[in-house]
């Protein structure tokens, strides 16, 4: 029955010496088989897309390996009770790993939920304040912008300050802005998936009770950071540290238990916090899947050790640019530009189709820029290989050759 | 290298003539790799869990095929962009394999969301209503009164009909109770997941301007149904169709579009329905298991051939429990018993630990009742395997021999 051989090769494979697997390859090809040694490595694309992301290799051939029955369990997680022993299993150690990375203080909590950062522009207000709490939003890109025209609706928001009219390409200086001393929070986004603009330090809140409040979805886990700084770090997961849905939240645990009113169930952090994640049944395989993708960057050394090969990565790429006499352009101040998101034009603007389409031929794909900016965008999140950079770069300077 | 292997294998193992799995099998044993034939078969569970619940094992073989490289395209459906080409033809034709298995009308919208049907208990009113709005609730369990409680939050929420005082084992005739002329909806949910309660026919809104809305979550695509009769059905996937993490809305488009002020933009129908699902990343994996689970229902002969299955496999459990001499007992009115969700006790209350401990020993899992209400539960959904049932009536039976 090919469906049960099927799993059974993939249970023992990823733990298969090479040799082993090299003559199952001989031994295969007889029975006309296709041979996959070159075909896969060959077959998957250097992925720069900004989320979805690429995901490790590694973590998708243990997915796979597991996807039909998962550890001898009977069944796919995708099948599992969200009750039962073998998923709390999963979501308690996604959970411990995920606070071993990122070092959370005890006094913090950790939420597994749904509906993308977006749900959570509503959520914030909605639990952190009353309707007439005056806070403050930085803006350096589009979703700062977007999760500041969400807590209209919710509580007195301020723009503090706004790169719009320098296209996004800017952070503050913290002393640049003027800070409400009663703000509930101050919210930014740390990393603007759009523009390519970073956060590299954090501005503290003027008012002693407010806390600082941040949107990591597409930086999170890419570096190490200071939790306790932060009153709420919430992500996406579907950049840096799994699929699309399944929202992260780092909450500390006084600012829990406020809600207003309105506020629907599934958006009251304290129905959350009080099931643990599981007030609701969660998004299990996505949860699954960070679990995983936490394990290998534990496996990695930890973020720090993560940080480094994002700074390589970005590094060889601005390089890249910023020695390429004009012929690409990165707009983004150089202090405060994205390890994880790189836009870029040309000098003349006519090639970039050229440019998208060829790179694809090469197997580079998602390169063109969000609708909204143009150009081009590399997104080189934590499981973007070095050599995919590199093949990117190589690239450029021979596409420069050509057109110069 | 194992990985690309690995992959290979997969990609072409499922087209394989089962000769030559049989001829693989052999090669592969003296390589010591373990063979297959027999163990996955039989180390899968059967698996009675009311959701997440079983699926198709063609689909789980399917998505684990393709996992790593979905058709060639070089990377899994999870790393895809939800903008790329990729996944548009993978929603887009979920939703119309979808909409050919219920025969939805063009004037309906499919939406793909997250969040759950509780999500969906704030946004029906949210949407739906003013806060000021009558709407009628009938209450046959769990479910339904959840949806009841959130609705209080935005409108002006009646329960015309409760079957609590009768622990959720009825369904009201329908001139059995008292709806609002003025009601903007009667909500009902069509089968309650933790009592086995199921609608077998619906009631007419008597408000000829209000409409019929119905969590579907359970029993979705378990049958057909004549969507025109409603005004909005929704669903959460994992129980028949999918995943955690999706929630199907169908819902008539002129009720689009009057949402009150304080919904959360990711609760506003006409964000998603202007966006195709697409205004922030949706849960794009699990709606492409969804996908292929709709195609699966399709290939079986649509929903009247899947409801035949449905109803065979509850008769032969509903029996064995009827033709047990009291020794199992169901509690709910036999003309409203669940096709999908089959809750029962036993006479001697004091032997159900051991049926349930003894069925798991036989691979049968997930036999125990919701916590609210003790006993067992079989949900018995569309991938249940009629075997499956089979089986656990043969071990009720040797079961009941023992003990009396």
């Amino acid at each position: 029955m090919s469906a049960s051989t099927n799993s059974l090769l993939l249970g023992n494979q990823t733990h298969l010496p090479s040799l082993k697997s090299q003559s199952l390859l001989r031994l295969t090809k007889p029975l006309s088989i296709r041979c996959a040694a070159s075909s896969t490595t060959t077959e998957r694309v250097i992925n720069f897309a900004a989320g979805p992301a690429a995901l490790p290799e590694n973590v998708l051939l243990k997915a796979q390996s597991d996807l039909y029955n998962w550890r001898g369990s009977g069944m796919s997680v995708m099948e599992m009770s969200h009750r039962g022993k073998e998923f709390l299993s999963i979501i308690q150690k996604a959970e411990s790993d995920l606070r071993l990375l990122l070092h959370i203080p005890p006094d913090y909590s950790v939420l597994f939920l749904q509906g993308g950062a977006t749900t959570q522009f509503a959520a914030l207000p909605l639990n952190l304040c009353n309707p007439e709490d005056p806070v403050d939003y930085v803006v350096t890109g589009s979703w700062g912008d977007k999760a500041f025209k969400e807590a209209q609706k919710y509580c007195n928001p301020k723009v503090v300050w706004s790169g719009k009219a320098e296209k996004y390409t800017k952070v503050p200086s913290f002393d640049g802005f003027e800070q409400n001393p009663h703000a509930k929070y101050l919210h930014l986004c740390a990393n603007e998936t759009i523009h390519g603009v970073e956060f590299k330090d954090y501005p503290v809140p003027k008012n002693p009770n407010g806390v600082l409040i941040a949107d990591m979805s597409s930086n999170f886990c890419s570096k190490p950071v200071d939790v306790s700084k932060f009153g709420v770090i919430y992500a996406g997961a579907q950049k840096n540290v799994g699929p699309s849905g399944v929202t992260i939240v780092i909450i500390r645990k006084d600012l829990i238990g406020n809600a207003q009113d309105v506020t629907p169930v599934m958006l009251d952090y304290k129905i959350h916090d009080e099931n643990s994640s599981l007030y609701n049944t969660p998004p299990c395989f996505g949860i699954y899947m960070c679990g995983l993708v936490f394990d290998d960057l534990l496996a990695q050394g930890g973020l720090k050790e993560v940080e480094k090969k994002n700074q390589r990565k970005a590094k060889i790429l601005y390089d890249a640019i910023d020695e390429s006499r004009g012929f690409f352009r990165c707009p983004v101040e150089k202090s405060v530009r994205s390890l994880m998101n790189v836009p870029f034009t040309l000098e003349k603007a006519e090639l970039e189709g050229e440019f998208i389409k060829e790179a694809a031929k090469e197997k580079m794909v998602q390169l063109k820029g969000h609708r909204s900016v143009g150009g081009m965008r590399a997104s080189i999140y934590n499981a973007m290989p070095l050599a995919g950079v590199e093949k990117l770069v190589a690239f450029m300077k021979e596409f420069q050759a050509r057109h110069t």
